[in-house]
């Protein structure tokens, strides 16, 4: 039987699941494969480190990089460092040196898309990146291949798993958010430093790659509005469901006549439909093309063997000269290929929205804002007003929540702007999209 | 621009779906094939029937099959014949002509998925199936290359639209079984004779080449154990959602150490797991890999532009070169390959059930029937029995429902005889199984 030799470089959580598959079950890998995948070399910084968390051949792990570079018998290298440097310069050495790279970086594709993918065509070499966006999820494949004869419309997904674990706890449990993050760090499904993922950008990333993919957009992934979920006060998931809705963070591509609808946010999803019962750190996501319909997507979006299966599906793919045709035939990333959407204006984006107010407690105040909304031809779909329960329940603001009919995120804005300069309005008002 | 010329065999509705798609979108199809996709021949049986379809232009359209066969430039042909023959010898003639082969025929592969496959091995072409099973749900792909990396380990799919379009309708509107296939009819979710649909035939069929290419089985599906629909009565529908589930004919594929249990029948699925919640003429499948853990798909399951975007997909890869080393490596269908996986005997298979009977109105029937399933270590999990609202109530037998915990198919097979000869107990029982 035919050989190929894989390198790992990277032997964190997701590279040791891939040693593991590639090592353990080598008779599947074969035979999807056609061939032996054969894992030659493993480069870690520290060795030592690496010998704790897997039991590999003494001739296959090593701390020097050019154990891979200069051994022409390696041809394809799973590189799954983290962050953008070295993985960068890591990567483009790879690539000059004549091997084809499965990636999951996406921190890295998001950035640095257009250099990488330049060189690897310009080499003649291949990069696959699967594991990049929602791990387990084959949602790149299925946007380049399988549903290739569509032109899609839509794209909306719960593309980070560990603030739809936060939201989920925080919804079902009423736990602050806080503490619920700390729940989530024990559990590993949060990091030391949440950052990147509760405040949306982890989401942007993805979404940025998945727009590319999808629409044929060039975007820098810093343009698209992002609004994180480490802002989120039990009070609007409380409400929400009251109103028949969860909130989750939701990433969306819309395509309309004028251009490509993208954001991250915190967004009301009516109870029942698919997207507002993914729970805990799963991932999902609904596409919806002009001759299939609506298609929809649900898995693990990240952990080690979720990944790991992304990972080795593109090592198999690239192996067998798969990933070769279709990165040729798509040129995705192409620094020299004219965008096929552009980001729209979101000043007249239509849509719903869910307002949530303090307020002072004497009459005359729901006319005030509702003579806002009035003004701005937003009109108002449903109300929540409870009395308040403090002892001094004539002088304290109560909370004030309400849902609109469709109106434009221009008109909302300045709506909510002109409602938190109103003198019975106490404090900012929190705005979310509703959809669905 | 390279250029592949493309033929379509059969322009009903999937067909004209095709065309459609190849002539109306150019562009798109041009864009990920990396050369154009062009339609140069469309064979009919009755050319005044087609151009009342659909325009095409005059020397597209043909009823002479040697038009496409003798026709060295046409590489790729979609044949989208249904039923065994002519279909067979048409789709044999078209690979030893020379002709790579995209097809929609499930019943064709499930009856004579060896010999075609065979053929095309030694020919040296490829057979593209994506449209065979599920339509617009890409699990052909999904499950031969994105998780590739996986022993999968179950495998359960909603894969009838039609039959879970009717049992919908049925559990929402309470109508009777007649009644509804009368309405799917004329929807155009239900053929003239719906027979195949529901009786379990076709999801049968397609259950068979998903277990084939899911765990190497080698299974006939006429030696798939099913169920249809058809006996299904309205009362079960009404007793299983007080119990908090919903009925859906379900295709089961489920790895055990002693075997592969197949399955297709009417299935208890508690209400607000994925699979109970795929509604009307939808598909959904769930499959669980050992690596990527639970994935699962939802989409239109048939339907014209949702096949043919599964077809066109198909004719993509295959005019890419992606198809030929899919086919060569996974070596589908092939005569020569051993089974992996061996059917299961379901006499000692697990599992809950659901029983409903009619039984006599008077003291000690309970205790007759709980000391039937106590013998085989059967214990009821739930018992549903209303008072008659017959005026003769001390006389006319009355529904009782039990749901039991977990029993071997064999001992619940047994018990349900034993019941079903009890003086107390009039008719027949009906049996379903419990999942989730």
């Amino acid at each position: 039987m035919e050989k190929t030799n894989v390198a790992i470089v990277g032997l964190g959580t997701v590279g040791t699941g891939v040693a593991k598959l590639l090592l353990d079950h080598g008779d599947r890998t074969a035979r999807h494969a056609g061939r032996t995948m054969w894992l030659k070399k493993a480069v870690v910084r520290d060795l030592e480190k690496a010998r704790g968390r897997i039991d590999l051949p003494e001739d296959v792990l090593t701390d020097t990089l050019d154990d891979v570079i200069q051994d022409p018998d390696i041809t394809v290298v799973a590189q799954l460092i983290g962050g953008l440097e070295p993985a960068r310069t890591i990567m483009l050495r790879l690539l000059e040196s004549g091997k084809d790279i499965v990636t999951a970086n996406k921190a890295l594709l998001a950035e640095h898309g257009p250099e990488l993918f330049d060189a690897a065509r310009r080499l003649g070499r291949s990069i696959a990146f699967e594991a990049s966006v929602a791990g387990g999820i084959p949602i790149i494949a299925n946007i380049s291949q399988c549903l290739s004869a569509n032109q899609l419309q839509s794209l909306e997904g719960i593309l980070n798993g560990t603030s739809n674990f936060i939201v989920t706890q925080m919804d079902e449990k009423g736990s602050a958010y806080a503490d619920v993050v700390r729940k989530a760090q024990e559990l590993g499904y949060a990091e030391a430093d949440p950052t990147m993922d509760v405040d949306g950008t982890d989401a942007a990333q993805k979404l940025a790659i998945l727009a590319h993919l999808a629409f044929g957009a060039t975007v820098d992934w810093h343009d698209i509005p992002k609004i994180g979920i480490d802002g989120l006060d039990p009070a609007d998931l409380r409400y929400a469901r009251q109103l028949g809705y969860r909130i989750k963070l939701l990433a969306t591509a819309d395509l309309a006549e004028d251009g490509l609808e993208l954001s991250v946010a915190p967004t009301l999803l009516r109870i029942g439909t698919p997207l507002a019962e993914v729970r805990d750190a799963f991932n999902a996501i609904r596409v919806v093309g002009d001759a299939v319909g609506p298609v929809f997507y649900h898995g693990l979006g990240a952990g080690q063997m979720p990944t790991a299966s992304a990972v080795v599906a593109d090592l198999i793919d690239t192996a067998v000269g798969r990933t070769k045709l279709t990165f040729q035939t798509l040129e995705y990333f192409s620094s020299e290929n004219p965008p096929r959407a552009k980001q729209r204006d979101t000043e007249t984006l239509l849509g719903r929205y869910y307002l949530r107010l303090q307020v002072a407690n004497h009459p005359g105040t729901l006319a005030a804002i509702a003579s806002v909304l009035e003004k701005h031809a937003i009109s108002i779909a449903s109300v929540i007003q409870h009395e308040s329960e403090s002892p001094d329940r004539e002088h304290d603001p109560v909370p004030l929540v309400i849902m609109t009919h469709e109106a434009t995120e221009g008109s909302a804005y300045t709506a909510t702007e002109e409602i938190e300069a109103l003198k019975s309005v106490t404090g900012p008002v929190t705005r979310l999209r509703v959809k669905g």
